[in-house]
This record gives C-alpha cells, sequence and structure tokens, in this order.
C-alpha cells in the first residue's frame, strides 16, 4: 500500500492522484503542509515540497514528475506517457507548460494570496496580485481553447500526463476563484468530461480547511 | 542536422547540450534571446523559453526534460536515465531538484542581477540579493558534498541525467560568481573531473557578451 503526502490544494499533489487513479493503484493519503517545514518530511524530500511517495518498507519517490514517470513505467494500465518518442516530448512538454508556467503564472499566486495570506499571515490578498493571475490564467485558457480545436486531447489523439497536468493546476486555480469560464467553451467542454471521470470526482468533493470554493466548483454543468 | 536555440548563460540550454555531447548528437546552435520576445520563436515554443531544438523537417521540441528525455529514449550510447525504475525516479528528482530549486533559488536571481540588469536594463545587482542567492547556493552545495560522499555520482553509482542537470546550473552560478568553492571538497572533486568531459569543455570555452567569468571558471584545476 503506497501512502502519498500531500495537501488538498496541492496541484502536483492532484497531478500525481489523478495519475494513481487512472492506472488503479491504491494509496492512503497523508495530510502534509511543507509550510510546517517537519523534520521528518524533509528527511524525506529535502526539497521540502509535496508530493512525496511510500510504500513503508523503503521505497520514498519525491517530485510530481518522478512519480508519475515512475508508475507510468511500472503499471501497463491506461498508459499516459505513450506513443512515439516525437508524441512523448509533446506530452512532456505540455506537462511542464502547466507544472511550470501555469503554476508560476497562476496557481503560485492564487494559492499565495488565497491560502498562505490567510492560513499563516492572516492577511487579506492583494485584489493587484490577483487580477495579474486572472488575466494570465485567460491567456493560458485562449491557449488550451486552441490546442483542444485541433486536437481531441491536449497533447493530441490520447488522454496523457498533459491532461492530467493541466486539469490538476486548472482545478486548483478554480477553487481559489481564479479561473473565469466565459469565452472558453472549448476548455470548458474538456474540463466538464474530465471532471466526471472517476479519478477526478474524489478530489473534486474534498476541502481545504477555511477556504470556500465558488459554486461551480464541484458541478459537472457548469 | 538538429540546430537547438539557446544563449550561453540558458542553464537549460547547457543540460541539453551536455547530454547531446554524451551521446554523441551533432547540432548546430541558434542565438535565441528569450527576452527578445521573437514571434517566430514563440510560434515555436509558446512558453517562449529555451532551449527548443528542431531538425527542419517537421520536429520541433521544446523544453529541456522533453527535449533530454526524447534523446535518452531515442539514442542508446551512454544512457542517461536508466537502471531500475527506482533508480530512475532518484534520477528524475533529483533532475527537477536543480532545474527548479537550485534554479530558482540560486541561477535565476544571479542571471536576473548579473545578466538582464545589465543587458537590459543598464543596472547595477542587488549587493543583497546577490548575497541571498549565494547563501542558498552554499546550502545546495552541503547537499551535493552529502551525495556526493554516499556515491559515486550524484543520483547513484553512474553518471546520470542529475548529473548534467547539477552541473548546468552549477557552471551558470560559477560563471556569474555565485559559488564559493570554499569547503565543498567533494563537490570541487566531482565537478573537476566534470569539467573535463568533452562534452563541458565547449560549453566552458564559450562567453556572454559583455559579462566575464572569474579566473578560475574556466580551468579544471581550480
Amino acid at each position: 500500500m503506497w501512502h502519498l503526502y500531500q495537501f488538498p490544494l496541492c496541484p502536483f499533489s492532484r497531478k500525481t492522484r489523478l495519475l494513481l487513479g487512472e492506472k488503479g493503484v491504491a494509496y492512503s493519503l497523508v495530510r502534509e503542509n511543507p509550510w510546517d517545514h517537519r523534520d521528518e518530511f524533509l528527511q524525506m524530500n529535502p526539497a521540502g515540497r509535496t508530493p512525496v511517495i511510500t510504500d513503508n518498507q523503503g521505497i520514498i519517490m519525491a517530485d510530481s514528475v518522478a512519480i508519475t514517470e515512475y508508475f507510468d513505467e511500472t503499471v501497463d494500465k491506461n498508459p499516459m506517457i505513450s506513443g512515439s518518442a516525437g508524441y512523448r516530448a509533446e506530452i512532456r512538454r505540455l506537462v511542464a507548460l502547466f507544472d511550470q508556467q501555469f503554476f508560476g503564472d497562476v496557481t503560485a499566486p492564487l494559492l499565495h494570496e488565497r491560502m498562505t495570506k490567510r492560513l499563516i499571515y492572516r492577511q487579506p490578498p492583494d485584489a493587484k496580485v490577483l487580477r495579474e493571475a486572472m488575466k494570465l490564467a485567460n491567456n493560458h485558457m485562449d491557449y488550451i481553447d486552441y490546442l483542444i480545436d485541433h486536437r481531441a486531447w491536449i497533447a493530441g489523439s490520447t488522454i496523457s500526463m498533459a491532461d492530467l497536468a493541466a486539469a490538476a493546476q486548472i482545478s486548483v486555480a478554480d477553487y481559489l476563484g481564479g479561473i473565469d469560464w466565459t469565452g472558453h467553451e472549448q476548455t470548458k467542454a474538456w474540463y466538464a468530461m474530465f471532471k466526471s471521470r472517476p479519478s477526478f470526482r474524489p478530489l473534486l468533493s474534498e476541502r481545504m480547511e477555511s477556504i470556500t470554493p465558488p459554486p461551480h466548483y464541484e458541478m459537472v454543468d457548469f
């Protein structure tokens, strides 16, 4: 049995959980707040970041790319980095785009303003930072609209890690009220389909303490 | 023939070049300043980042992880992500540690203060930011000392992508005067060996315009 160290609004833990769900890998959740800098957690991952996964028998893995590549290599069901080498490169390009740029532009500032400031610093969010994050979210959604216009899924003709990476970031941004769905019909249709997948349902029903998502957050029709 | 879009102090392009060198893949360099936001470059990579590689016959790949995984999958010589699934996860964990945390803590602030401010904004560097980056570099070097104390190479018994990722970040930080080697004998011995590898020599002899590295930068004995 695997144990995943995470917190509900960590987008990288969500991406990992979506993969584990698609693969049918059983795991339990262990709540970890990286901002607590717990010694035992830092020993497992010197980077101090979630997710970390362990089997309690000596395997400890950290970093969402390392973990998801591991399970895609070792569990055949629903391959998420598959196809030709060129297609795999396209999947990984898009994973990096969502893990790094969407996260840096949108999810990270939203988490700082609406979660960290509330739970740790007891400060109100900065409206200017929120506006900028939502503006950049809109640009990213335009690009996803473009991709979905040309492809069945984000990286091509099959569902892949790129879809899981995108859905993970968008779902956290949407929880924090950072997504304006107006005018993004393609992305909306793709995300509605995603929301109804069994791997996604458990994530959507979870809540982070003292932070309430908007009413449409959990609805498949929104 | 491959064409790699990059600039001399891009650590992700350096990591990619180290891999191409180890693999014996021929390529030409195309100078690209991502800060110019060139339309033609943004069409190749909407993320606007180096490196991008193309064969001019329809293949365009972006993101250093996607590119390096592609060449590791398609060129057998000197595998850099190899071994058991668990060992591959350890390699990828460390690649992420250097690509993301070392870069965010050390290389990115050094590039901003000593390259971007000089070339674009014509401003002097902020001494406080430089001191903080050098302090964090020292913490990262402590961790590399620890790894090299326990392993032949950074991820384990064989040279891997983790070594290339670490050497790429360290070499840019060292070029920009951000590394104090005092007290890091293990890392120094590992890096000295790396500096003498044929894949590394061409990088060390290159210069970024108007920015001079410290005298020890190119020396194998330093």
